[in-house]
């Protein structure tokens, strides 16, 4: 176990609460003027100087939504905070503040804490957020992270999923379906390793797709990017759940439909590849795979100029009346197909199924 | 188990994420124009309309925080709101919107989850309070609530732990040591019905103790007495873990000392009746007890005349200089006794041990 490799071990319970905190704390520093509060008192206070203020939440538990055997603590840290600065993005603002609250047993020494607190330190000097407050309790059984975003941004900007227009250009920022093909990479690592334990394994050949696995990056430099060329988008979510998920959020909630190009989805060469290695559909890997942490949102064609050659994002599709429904155009075909919405479980379950 | 007790079940798997939380927020109103954007979107958005804005997060863990066999999850829910407000009356602001999330093993059928938001839904409904995101996943086992409070407060109302000075009065609402004799109460009656299944237990003698552990109310009345009054306590806290706990934080944090006095804790009539029957010390039960979550602050003596004579609140000590330490003195013998943190755990072990 990752969490037991270090042979100093400490007590949790001689620190006590206070003292654990205080602990974990003690490197995080304050850099936003409107953080007028942090750890240390029943609340934390924030000046919204006239800006909206926005909150977002995600709950991270042990043996659902990461596996302690091949996540190592610190990129769990790291990625618990992503997840939540990517919801932050996804309408277009500045995520600036962070709350962490963590359960765990008493299998978790003092050091495994550490190692998901430096992680979560790293996320929060990269992303530029205070961690302003939280709270440590102790679990019967594993370990949960429960952490809450906060962000700013002028109501002008602000973009919500329910707001994309007929007509309007779908975007995506990056390059999809690599996150999902990690975590089989890792799969099969584990199952090696546990046949036999002294292989060495050579991982090479899958650096990017593992590091999009374990250390995922929130898309805040799209943000910047689309402040820059002064594009607000008419609507935006981000990709935790497979491409398909989310196109379909967007249209349902802005009752539109949607013609998304099998031929414009951005796949990374090492996903093309190891998609041939593992005998899967690069296309269904990208719309179904999930955990990409990219933008995916709609522009007015009128800003298509601005946005175009830009090497971070990527034209797929145009959104349509709701009555022609949502659906994927096949490369080649040219065949019209429905997209339906299969999340990384409806993946993992089919894969058992073939 | 008190969530098995509905003979209709409904799985939740077969709603998927997004119609659980759809199903379990169609009940809540947005009331605040400061809610800009609730449940729905990657972000709820806040209009802090140039007030301050609080954040607070509680995590609730099943075994650790709360045991479900005497707990009824209407409650539980009702409860893990309170917690989370208290701290927000705490920092002498107003409340206004909270996210929950949940995490809940297979063994939770849908009913469950409803009696549990129907908590929630009430605490939300008698304190004004905004439900504005969250976050609801699977468990490997047992039930974990995480709540984050929000608020607003004028800067200059806003009240900290680290800003007592020497002279000042020490202030406390309501009465202490009941939701801990509560718990007793419960423990006993459990401990009878397993024994004895067909005991009906007469709890008569017991409800204001058993509602007080139940069902606790943060004192968001408090905040507004003391601001009809026109006091701005010099510092505030909730008491979570005790009195002895709480007035240690403020000591420590405002660098002062205090003298406690015994004869005037506000104890309930119930409290004293069964201290008795329990054979506890009822001084050691308010200092050590918790859970009562009354609020402990303190003034200056100029301010004396405006709380004079009111019934929710009680002089109970002054704050000295911090050389003098922070000390009890006991009814009659009148003899300093120096104040130790003992909460609610170190309480249950002393019990133990006698």
């Amino acid at each position: 176990m990752l969490e037991d490799k270090t042979p100093q071990k400490t007590d949790i319970a001689s620190l006590g609460e206070f003292g654990l905190i205080e602990h974990l704390t003690e490197h995080f520093k304050i850099n936003h003027t409107s953080t007028v509060k942090a750890v240390g008192d029943d609340c934390a206070v924030l000046d919204a100087n006239g800006l909206k203020t926005l909150i977002t939440t995600d709950l991270l538990v042990e043996g659902v939504h990461f596996n302690l055997s091949y996540m190592p603590l610190k990129h769990l840290g790291y990625k618990a905070v992503m997840v939540n600065l990517s919801d932050v993005y996804a309408m277009n603002a500045d995520a600036s503040q962070i709350t962490v609250s963590i359960a765990l047993s008493n299998r978790f020494p003092l050091e495994a804490v550490e190692e998901l607190y430096s992680g979560i330190l790293l996320a929060c000097e990269k992303y530029n957020i205070d961690l302003i407050g939280g709270d440590t309790t102790s679990s019967t059984t594993g370990l949960l992270i429960s952490v809450t975003a906060i962000g700013h941004s002028d109501a002008k900007k602000i973009t919500y999923r329910n707001t994309a227009k007929e007509n309007d250009l779908l975007v995506v920022s990056g390059d999809l379906g690599a996150a999902y093909l990690g975590f089989q990479v890792l799969e099969r690592e584990k199952q090696v390793f546990e046949v036999d334990p002294n292989n060495q394994p050579d991982l090479d050949a899958y650096t990017y797709l593992i590091e999009r696995q374990l250390k995922p990056e929130a898309r805040k430099d799209i943000v910047r990017i689309l402040s820059d060329l002064d594009v607000v988008p008419t609507s935006m979510i981000d990709i935790s759940d497979g491409l398909s998920s989310e196109i379909i959020h967007l249209c349902k909630q802005s009752k539109v439909g949607c013609n998304l190009y099998e031929e414009k989805i951005p796949l990374d060469p090492q996903v093309i590849s190891v998609c041939e290695e593992f005998d899967l559909n690069s296309t269904t890997v990208a719309l179904s795979g999930g955990e990409d942490y990219e933008l995916l949102f709609t522009i007015t064609q009128s800003d298509f100029d601005k946005i175009k050659g830009n090497p971070h994002l990527t034209v797929i599709g145009h959104m349509t009346d709701a009555n022609s429904g949502m659906n994927l155009i096949t490369r080649g075909a040219n065949q019209s197909v429905p997209l339906t919405a299969q999340g990384w479980n409806a993946l993992l379950d089919k894969d058992k199924e073939e």
